[in-house]
């Protein structure tokens, strides 16, 4: 492991992509070794900025990704991208599967992707997700792009374990801007709309004006300087924007890392998934033998009413579990 | 607690009030008392139809509830109405806390009407309204109706504690008819569009007519005859329709007796708030001390990045729950 966090520091590719491996394994033994390995890449000092990015399907966010990733390369950064598909868990399929839709980025030399894993467990998606990101920090990347879908929870996760978060849409009639959950909306920091091009901008454009009156009407949150959360165009596909929104999320890094906001939000996450990896571990007990077994046991007293449902609970906490 | 069982048993209401405020209680003496009462009460062999009702306010709930349950009494059946109201935890108020809107049958003998707990802590609602039932039933109730606001999670808390589950609708609109949460439709055993009186009632004959086609659309349930879920009208004020309500009830209620739905029912819904409650407690673990405290101070630590997240979860389970 002493071996491969050298190899990780010193920007190896391969060992790199082995780690990640490594820490997405559900074996024992690989539990074993990816704790020590991250144990031994602690202290680094590296700091990479965490870009969260979500957008439904169809919204042009492999494309995006492409032109981003390249333009942030071509300026000598050092770009990791990570997904985030909690459905391919279930399905078998991954987001970023299909590298050929990157190309270009996928031959850069400044660039490592890393599809989402499938046919994981979906409780530790996060955490693998986490533990992968501290690996491409230690292996010295600048940028660590995180891509979800726009489902369920993982746009949450994805927010909790970025810097910065971007929400990419497309251009939309007025009625369909409410179709974005507000919930959605208050975690980015900057809405991105894409496919300004062609004959869509105007479109693109009208739907951004949308956007940003929509954002004035949130309150004002503490991490944020005046102007943000904001509202820009682009067009993965030409190209334009690009520019302009890294700008954007530089001047929004900037800022939060001169007002403390940096620090306290890595720092309040980082208490997060503690405080999450604690619940999902201790109720993973009642998944495990013994208690599996007894849970069930009272399970059938319980359906056969013998017993309560509040009297079986206490027996098996007292019992199996050791509480009073 | 033996007399205070063999008053419940008798149909004292005092002793059932007494016994209600009991399981509501959160002080440690008190719950182990309730325990007790509980247990010696098992066995008792009554059965009461517990019926789930929901609907967003303004739609009528008290007016109905006053209406039915008059009805319910008219017709000889003893009937208690409790109420689960999630948001009362918080705001302090609580629904049916005015009784005055049910005057009616506030004054019936045959009827006992208890509002939902305030103040009370939000975990714990689901297990003190399971215990409120089952002392309704050794009341030998033949009615209880379990009233709750169409928010948040309480529906489906409710859904899961009734035999049948009813939702309240009032009339409305072609567009309005996609309001209604899928989920919530698909809980509902009957929907009893309210308000078909006045000048409304064409429209509640419309909108009980959107419901119906929409109805046959879901896919047919096991737990249902040929019909069910169905849409009815009925006017609380004009006290129209509640027959052919109490009716259909009926039919459904026999139809799933027969065919050993009923039962299968009762016993998943035992083992489900069996599991709820074992989870629940087991993570309360985490708000007492020692663990309380050991878990802030470790959070410090990962906070300063002293421990990362795993690590400090590690050392948690390990040293302070008894985990591996």
């Amino acid at each position: 492991m002493q071996d491969m966090a050298e190899q990780i520091l010193a920007g190896n590719r391969r060992a790199l992509a082995r780690a990640i491996t490594l820490v997405e394994s559900g074996r024992g033994d690989h539990r074993e070794q990816a704790l020590a390995l991250l144990e031994s890449l602690r202290g680094h000092g590296r700091q990479a900025l965490r870009i969260g990015l979500s957008g439904t399907p169809g919204v042009g966010k492999s494309t995006f990704i492409e032109a981003f990733g390249c333009m942030l390369t071509g300026l000598g950064l050092k770009v990791a991208v990570l997904a985030v598909d909690p459905s391919s868990a279930r399905s078998g399929g991954s987001i970023l599967g299909d590298k050929t839709r990157m190309e270009r980025l996928v031959r850069e030399r400044n660039a490592f992707i890393r599809p989402s894993p499938s046919q994981s467990q979906l409780g530790g998606v996060a955490r693998r997700t986490r533990e992968a990101i501290d690996l491409c920090e230690a292996a010295n990347f600048d940028v660590i792009l995180i891509e979800t879908v726009g489902v369920g929870q993982s746009e949450t996760m994805v927010a909790e374990m970025a810097d910065l978060f971007l929400l990419l849409l497309a251009p939309a009639g007025g009625d369909e801007l409410q179709g974005v959950k507000r919930g959605i909306m208050e975690m980015a920091d900057i809405l991105l709309i894409n496919k300004a091009d062609g004959d869509l901008k105007p479109q693109a454009i009208r739907t951004c004006a949308d956007y940003a009156g929509a954002l004035r009407l949130l309150r004002k949150r503490p991490q944020d300087p005046e102007g943000f959360p904001k509202a820009l165009t682009v067009s993965a596909i030409e190209e334009n924007g690009l520019e302009k929104a890294w700008e954007e999320m530089q001047a929004l890094n900037t800022w939060r890392h001169e007002s403390g906001n940096f620090d306290a939000r890595r720092a309040a996450q980082a208490r997060f998934w503690f405080e999450a990896e604690v619940r999902e571990r201790l109720l993973a007990r009642l998944t495990r033998e013994p208690v599996k077994g007894a849970m069930k046991a009272l399970a059938g007293q319980v359906e056969d009413g013998a017993l309560t449902p509040s009297a079986a609970a206490e027996e098996l906490l007292r019992e199996h579990l050791m509480m009073e």
